[in-house]
């Protein structure tokens, strides 16, 4: 099936899950939406996530996309439910897929979880986690000081790595702990380090990365896959400056991005 | 949804399948059935082998199952497609979750399969690697001093590092490949042998691992998971002797398995 894979994020972010996607799905076209002008959902009102991300939804649907992603945290945790009840296509989170991927890895039953401020309060990692395996352990953490960082560009040298180490102090004494899920959609830019600070026995999840490998499996489970040998389409979108968008995404997918297009995204009234 | 998932297999070997959904899935309720009489079903026919699943399937849809592990690498290239397609439930086989593991894993994008005679003659983990992804560079070898090896139960020692060596040999020189499917049930029991063997460079993927976590990630997205606290029921049938079957069930999931049912299976005539 040829159509496009839908992405939205309240931001940037998402990028990093669109990154996978093409890695592992080559075929598959895409369109990722950004929501850089209200972003960041975390710190806003439950209603209002809503509101904002229907609004996202419904612009994809206006583009025929045939599968839904949800590359926010917040957004994931405010409509994924809502969402997969109310559309006709598949709809993936970012949260799930980590939180399995997490499960399949753990040999030891007790699982870290980093993230912002808002997915960390909102506590639906363990949530999540729990729902599958009651008798998990799971340590959280809170890591406000990562999202500024990789927006700046400062992923690796001594800076980051100071602060990498100091915010991930608090996981360090839990010795039995294995597996710990990058909660985030920007962590992944400076996994290398989070990888060198905990250390070697500890697996690290990217929640995009899993999400890809979901997408994968929903798509062959419903029989979606793009068999044909047309090249891929990427089309980009962003509510706020579209050429910051393109340098980020430029930067993060490792490809000449442009021709982002820029739109207003307006209240829906109803998801008919 | 508290019904049991159905796990059909020619024999043992899915068996650590079942024994990964336990571990993934602790709340879940399992139904085994090994055609242990009939095993293995490599050499047999295709149309046999349908008729032989869908006999074991036929008498899993008695027992009410919510989904269908095809735990077998032969039935599950003969009848995953017409499984997905005539049965109400989602059905899952052990191919599709290795090559997508192998997929999100490799960043080299060149991976190995190894296997029995059958499954690597059938070629579908090539095909299906490419289906997904065109470029991959995939190096298959059939490996049919292995399975003799785990039935007898050496899975460690001299002896069996010896086989492991001198029968992977082949693959060692593809300096590139990072990435290396078990596509086989029974060989579980020696990845860390083919672990030591392949190299730390070379991530092991074992398509029970995987499956178990596809089945996770197909219940989570069809709402299915079971959330109540009654803990799970775990039933095993086989046509074979039950005397054996309990003792290789005990020491495969490490538990003292017992009261196993014997059945025998009759040709079904529609599947209605």
């Amino acid at each position: 099936m040829k159509q496009p894979i839908g992405v939205i994020d309240s931001g940037v972010g998402g990028l990093t899950v669109a990154s996978e996607l093409m890695r592992q799905l080559p075929k598959e076209s895409i369109i990722y939406l950004g929501d850089t002008k209200r972003c960041p959902y975390g710190p806003r009102p439950k209603e209002e996530v809503i509101q904002y991300t229907m609004e996202m939804v419904h612009f994809l649907l206006g583009k025929n996309i045939k599968m839904l992603v949800i590359a926010c945290n917040t957004a994931t945790a405010y409509t994924l439910d809502l969402l997969k009840e109310t559309l006709d296509i598949p709809v993936v989170g970012v949260i799930q897929p980590g939180a399995r991927a997490a499960i399949t890895q753990t040999r030891t039953d007790e699982v870290g979880v980093i993230g912002t401020e808002g997915t960390i309060a909102s506590q639906q990692y363990p949530r999540t986690l729990k729902h599958i395996h009651t008798d998990l352990i799971v340590h959280d953490l809170a890591c406000p000081a990562f999202v500024p960082l990789v927006e700046k560009g400062i992923v690796s040298g001594r800076d980051a790595y100071e602060t990498v180490v100091s915010t991930l102090q608090p996981l360090k004494k839990y010795k039995n702990m294995d597996t710990l899920i990058l909660g985030c959609t920007h962590y992944p830019m400076i996994r290398d380090l989070i990888q060198e600070v905990m250390g070697s026995t500890v697996t690290i999840i990217s929640s995009g990365e899993e999400t890809a490998r979901e997408v994968s499996t929903i798509l062959g489970y419903k029989k979606t896959l793009y068999v044909g040998n047309d090249a891929p389409v990427y089309q980009f979108y962003t509510t706020g400056d579209t050429a910051i968008f393109e340098m980020i995404a430029s930067r993060w997918l490792e490809q000449k991005i442009e021709a982002v297009n820029k739109i207003h995204l307006t209240k829906v009234k109803s998801m008919d």
